[in-house]
This record gives structure tokens, sequence and C-alpha cells, in this order.
């Protein structure tokens, strides 16, 4: 049997030594940790940037089906996938936890060591955080920093007209992936003797669910190119709400072209399995954490090469509106159901 | 009848925007606040201190007796007193909030309202922060930064022997308060015709329950006489726990004594009505978040006329332990029984 050690037998300072213990800082900038009342952080004279998430059980994700460590690590990975979208490199991130008791002390360490295993990856320090009992379900609240130069960071209200739009991976899997998951669990909770089917050829979307990826690698290409974006966000609702989101913020329209819409082919396969419209959900489904963002034309040379982006079309006059280029030749207006979480 | 707009009529990003209407910048390091994936912030050659709470419905608040005007001001204030308890100033705050459709958007504006006034208070410019469906209670997580030169941050392991113990105002209160507060809901649920009973004589005790200052005031005069303290920590959890940690982290003793520990008369009077010492109110309830520090010998010549500042012993050598010279003479030793939120 799995050991199951009882959180109210090491207690609040107990699992704060615990986690203490686990982490250890790499960035110069971090002073000070865990373990006074406040974390203490050297900016170096650099621009902060500060992002926030909260996560909750039954809301944002579903414990029947996500493995603690990968959620662990899906926390850090949207927080980070926030500081990237600014253009800036993720430092450090505080954790909270709201705990209800059905968790034991390992099943916080599996969620803690998803969380080193993205702080290592991003290179960022936990610097501290907080914990509590919780009356219902596993709350996640993560803050993270990050610097930059002035000059390097990018907001989302800085497009022009007639910039290039880029977006980095695929679109659509985490959205399919999270269909077959849902699916799976409904056979299962019918049938608890029928183990869920989740095959080889499934795994690419699954991961994109569980355990997506901030794109970091695309801001240090872009850094080791010389090209800083004239705007940028990350796709956590959709690629038509995060491309709305920019037009409005910049007061620009949009003109994208469907066949340059990354889909993986696993993506189209499931998507057209479970009967959905593999566009719909590039379009519409969210948390995929890649970066959309734009570029002046005269940046497109440099990065035309570069090996995981697609350039879906270019920032029109705000009178144009966002429209999407389907193969037929049609003109489609883009508009947002929105990703509304009430 | 007052008016009840359900949440999911303007939805997560009407929020957003109703939010953000009501908060304008104070501060110039706040570059950007809401509206971005992440708020930027120029620390101007300080250094950046974080701090973070989780506050979780029927685990820090019962909203039985809770104004929601009131929970979003302490949500605020506790934040503030961990930033102050470093010797730093607050500048920026996040909120996110875990929303069950059980509160209406006028509630979601009063708890707001709370929040504002501290951000005025407390002149911190809210700046991000996150919003999200909740399956069960209220959940309020909120990040606090604040800057300082290096040299005024005051940390927990910096006391010396012969340092002189300081506290702020009374302590104790915060924690009979709660159990007034407690007693009349039970009094009320056993019979809902009774209207709680919270009378004048019990309003101070009450207020520091529901709505407790961070001590910035102490902070600026200490800077105004020039006086950095040694350590400092703030009280959270009881003087006891706190002093036991001002001298597990700075190797100390420490000798307090009774008679110059400061407990408001009403915490008295109150405390003797619940058959509670007041005494023990002080030393191990929690939530009195007055700030507990050391100053070197040569500095107690500045502070001695400090208004609302007790002397209530000096640090020892590390082998004497804790101790507490009872008014009868008798030294006792302090222990914790900690405060476990598991």
């Amino acid at each position: 049997m799995e050991t199951r050690t009882e959180l109210s037998t090491i207690g609040e300072f107990g699992l704060i030594k615990l986690i203490d213990s686990k982490f250890q800082s790499i960035n110069p900038e971090t002073i000070k940790g865990i373990g006074d009342d406040a974390a203490i952080i050297d900016t170096a004279g650099r621009e902060l940037v500060v992002s926030t998430d909260l996560l909750m059980e039954g809301i944002h994700f579903d414990l029947a089906y996500t493995p603690l460590k990968h959620l662990g690590y899906k926390a850090v990975a949207v927080n980070v996938s926030d500081i990237a979208a600014m253009n800036a490199i993720p430092k450090q991130i505080t954790v909270s936890l709201g705990l209800s008791n059905r968790f034991s002390v390992e099943a916080i360490e599996e969620l803690y060591e998803g969380i080193k295993i993205a702080c290592d990856e991003y290179k960022v320090d936990l610097v501290g955080g907080d914990t509590s009992a919780s009356r219902s379900g596993l709350v996640i609240s993560i803050t993270a920093l990050g610097t930059a130069e002035k000059k390097n960071i990018v907001l989302r209200n800085t497009a022009n007209t007639n910039d290039i739009i880029c977006v980095s991976g695929d679109l659509g899997a985490a959205y399919i992936g999270l269909q077959i998951l849902e699916r799976e669990k409904q056979v299962f909770l019918a049938n608890p003797d029928m183990q869920p089917q989740l095959d080889k050829d499934k795994d690419y979307v699954i991961e994109r669910q569980l355990k997506p990826n901030a794109r970091m690698d695309v801001i240090y290409e872009l850094r080791d190119l010389g090209v800083i974006p004239t705007a940028m966000i990350d796709i956590s609702d959709g690629l038509a709400a995060e491309i709305l989101h920019l037009c409005k913020n910049s007061g620009t329209g949009a003109v994208i072209f469907e066949d340059k819409i990354p889909i993986d082919d696993q993506t189209y396969l499931m998507a057209t399995d479970l009967n959905f419209s593999p566009m719909t959900a590039a379009l519409n489904g969210g948390e995929d954490y890649e970066l959309l963002f734009t570029v002046k034309q005269e940046d497109f040379e440099t990065i035309k090469n570069m090996s995981d982006i697609s350039f879906l079309g270019y920032m029109t006059n705000d009178v144009d509106g966002v429209k999407l280029m389907m193969k037929s030749g049609t003109l489609i207006n883009v508009t947002s159901p929105g990703f509304e979480h009430f």
C-alpha cells in the first residue's frame, strides 16, 4: 500500500518546511525567498512585470483525469506564459494552495514535484506563498514576476495596420484533448470496470491539455534574432478571442487566412472522431498557451524561417473589422463567443 | 428592494471592466496596471518585496457576520502588514477572486469598495488579478508588492542579544472580537428572531477583528526618527508564536514582562465576560496585525516617546529560551501551540 501521511501530522509549518527544502533559488535577483514576511527581489534596474492566475477545482481542472504532477506544472506554465506574452523573462513565482484534508502529504508532494519541474524548466524561483485549509476543492493561486528592459516590453495595444500576424505552435489541440478526457470520464463513470482508453493516437492532444508549454523558446529566439514584436498576447481563450483583443486594444482590424491556421494532424483526426470542427477548436477552444504576436513588415525577412511560427495574415484598418478568409474564398467576420467563466 | 444584478449578466470581462473603472493608479512606479497579460512596475533601483495571502470562506472568514466591505479592506490590510513587517513601503497589489453565483454584482462591488478604501489608505495600486467561478465558497488571493532601499529592509533573523523588544498597539482584541461574533452567531442561529447584540461596549474588539489596521504609521514614524529595527515580524498568530519566530530565526532567547504587554480595557472586560484570560488572548490569539520588532539599546532614547509602542523586554542568549516574567515574579517558559490552519 502507498504511504499516506495526513496533512495534520506535519501541520502548516511542516508543510512550508517541506516545500522550502525542495526549492533552491536559481536567479541572482532572488535575494530572499521563503521564510520571512515577504520575499526580496532585486530587479537590477529592469522593469518588473507581474501576472496572477487562480485555478479552482471543478472549474479549471478535474482531478478525475488530471494527475497532480501535471497540474502543478500547468499552473506554473500558464503564469509563465503571461510573462512571455509581455516579452519578459520570468524570474519568480509565489504559490498559494487551499487544501482539503482529502489531500495527503504525498499528494501535495506530487503537486509540488510538477511545480518544481516547471520552475527548473522555465528557470523561475519559488519565493513564497500561503497554504490554507479549504472547505471544498483544491485552490491554486500563482503570481509570477518577470523582468525586461523597458524597450523590450510588448503590450497588446501597440499593433499597427499592415503588421504581420504570427502565431507559435499549433492550435485547438488542448480543447480536443479536454473533450477526449471528458468523454473517457463519462465512460468510466457509467462503467467503472471499463478503463479509459488513452492510446498513443491521442497522446499529443491530451498532453496539450494536461501539460501545456509556455513558449519561452519563442521569446528567446526572437531576442536572438533581434526582433521585438509590435504587440503580443498569449492564447488562453482561443485564437478568435485573442485576435479580437489585439485589434480592439490596438485600434486595428485584421485579415487572417484559414489555410494558414496551424492545426496538428492528431487534432484534425481526433476532432473528426468527436464530430467536432478542427477549425472551431482552433478559433474558439481555449488553453493552447501559444503566443500570438504582430511584427512590422520589415521584420518578416528576419523571422520567416523560424521553425515553429505560422504567419496568419496582417493587421488592417480599424473600420475593416476582423475577417477570416476561408479556403473557399469567402470572407467571414470573426466574432468571439468569449470564454466566460461565470 | 435592493438591486441584484447576476454576475452572469455582465460576465468576466464586464467584471474586469467594472473593477478597472474604480481604480486609478497613484504610484508613479506603476507603469501599467490592469489590461494586459501582466502589470508593469518600475522599482526605480529599489529592492522589491513580495507577499501573498489566501483567504478562504469558512476558514478565515464567516460571511454570517463579516460585511463584504470590511472583508475587502481586511484582505488588503493583512498583506500590507506583511510588507510593513519588512520595513518596506507597499506599492501595488493583485487581487484574485473565486466567486460562486450566490454573489451578485452588487455584492462584489461592496467587496471592491472595501479593497478601494484600503488601497487609498495605504496608497497602493490595484494592478491585476484574476476572477473565476467557484464551486463553493468565496476565495480571495492577494499578492502585495512593496519597495525599500536595501539598507532599510528588516528581516526576522537579525535580532541580537540585549536588543529591546517593542510592539505596536494592543494585543488580543481581534481574538476576543471573534469570540463575541461567534457567540452572537450561535444565539442568532438558535433563535433567528433574536438580533445579535453588538453594543458600543464591544465595538473596539469587533472592529479589531473585522477591520484590522496595517501599521504603516509605525513604519513612517520609525523612518522619521531615523531608526531601523534590528528584526521585525507582524503579529498574525499571537505574540507568543511571533516572538518564538523572531528568537528561533535570530538564534536568541528573550525575556518579556507580563505587565508590559499592552491589552486594551475593552479586551479585558469582554474577555472576562467570556470567562477567557485576556493574557491568553494576547499571547495566543491571532489577527492583531501589530508590529513586533527589536531595536538596539542605543536606539531606545530615540523611540521611547513613540505614542503607540510598548517595550516588552529584551533579547537574551539563545540558551535562556523565551521567558515570560509574571507580575507575581514567577518566570515561565513561553511555548506556542502554534496556529495551525489544518
